[in-house]
């Protein structure tokens, strides 16, 4: 039975993530206000208390991490700093914070988004950081030792959350779905990788 | 003839595209200490001042940003830091920036480096803001209006530098030849994209 620690175990994705693998691992529930603990990514003082706190474990998810909208000429400041301190640099500290405590042979999963590749108008801030991630875990996968592998998650929007906010389930796919990918790269040998959910799952169509 | 800004103006690459470009276009020269303007482009205001005072212009070359090295387990905070406020948010910022005084049609072409889609050991925090300035340009190009285009060129070590460092120049490539990327960039009609250097020069081999 591996130890595993979701951060964003409050979220859709990570909820979902969690529903998978609990029949057959002790999961701890990271979220940023309800769980086993909480944590603010954002601090990296924080990050540090938490893992302290947890102790050694075998695999880390992330499903956590805001980032921010807006087009390039009208996105503020803060909009770029927000999703820099947060989705990227929180995920990142993330790693560096916990990977003295991850077993031999454990790994580590991000989240990023389609956007960094594929992005849409508006998307700046988020395509910038969901972009630096999948750059950070391709170079991260060569510099971690005792067998630890890393790599990032790219979802699509998921169809929980389009529906929630009333917009179209077209384009998304589900969360359960969405966490195959996490599985994947818990369960895999593969290190350094970016994983497409479309690879593990359906694209909700069109039904007009 | 085109009014040319190159920032980063008096390092080795950015030397390089003024030599190309200055028979044909106005070229202004901005440095971090010389030149014709000098910016430091890890400070908003510094950059929002030199705009200012250049006025409008067709094209706008970024050259320019410092990034540290290191293993993930190595690097430290300020490694992460400078090169997120420098080599990325420098860049960004140098493009919210300039937008509103580029001219219909021009271009603006920003540096990454081939790190942040192949990177080596001990690469970190650079290969994470190469791959979120080609995040941030493939959107930010989504964006634009007026007809400016956006596009990011990704050099190699340069084979100057690497013989001033003492290295040999197997993989690296002449700053002449990386400098055809950027009068691509700005010639062309592309936009959005990603330019490798490896497509408009050779690289060195290994001649042991």
């Amino acid at each position: 039975m591996a130890k595993i620690i979701i951060v964003g175990a409050s979220g859709t994705i990570g909820r979902a993530v969690a529903a998978l693998l609990e029949n057959q691992n002790e999961v701890v529930h990271v979220g940023n206000r309800q769980g086993d603990f909480t944590v603010d990514i954002s601090s990296k003082a924080a990050i540090e208390t938490l893992f302290n706190n947890i102790g050694p474990f075998d695999a880390l998810v992330s499903t956590a991490g805001a980032s921010r909208f807006g087009k390039v000429d009208e996105a503020g400041d803060e909009d770029f700093l927000v999703s820099i301190n947060n989705k990227l640099m929180g995920q990142v500290n993330l790693v560096r914070t916990a990977y003295p405590q991850v077993s031999a042979g454990g790994s580590i999963t991000l989240t990023s988004g389609l956007l960094g590749r594929d992005p849409g108008p508006g998307t700046a801030p988020t395509a910038m950081v969901n972009a630096g991630l999948e750059g950070f875990v391709r170079a991260a996968a060569l510099d971690l030792g005792r067998g630890v592998r890393i790599n990032v998650v790219s979802p699509v929007f998921v169809t929980e959350t389009a529906v929630q906010m009333g917009l179209g389930p077209a384009g998304t796919m589900s969360a359960a779905e969405t966490a195959r990918a996490y599985q994947t790269s818990i369960a895999g040998d593969m290190t350094g990788q970016v994983l497409d959910v479309r690879d593990y799952g359906k694209i909700e169509q069109n039904r007009q």
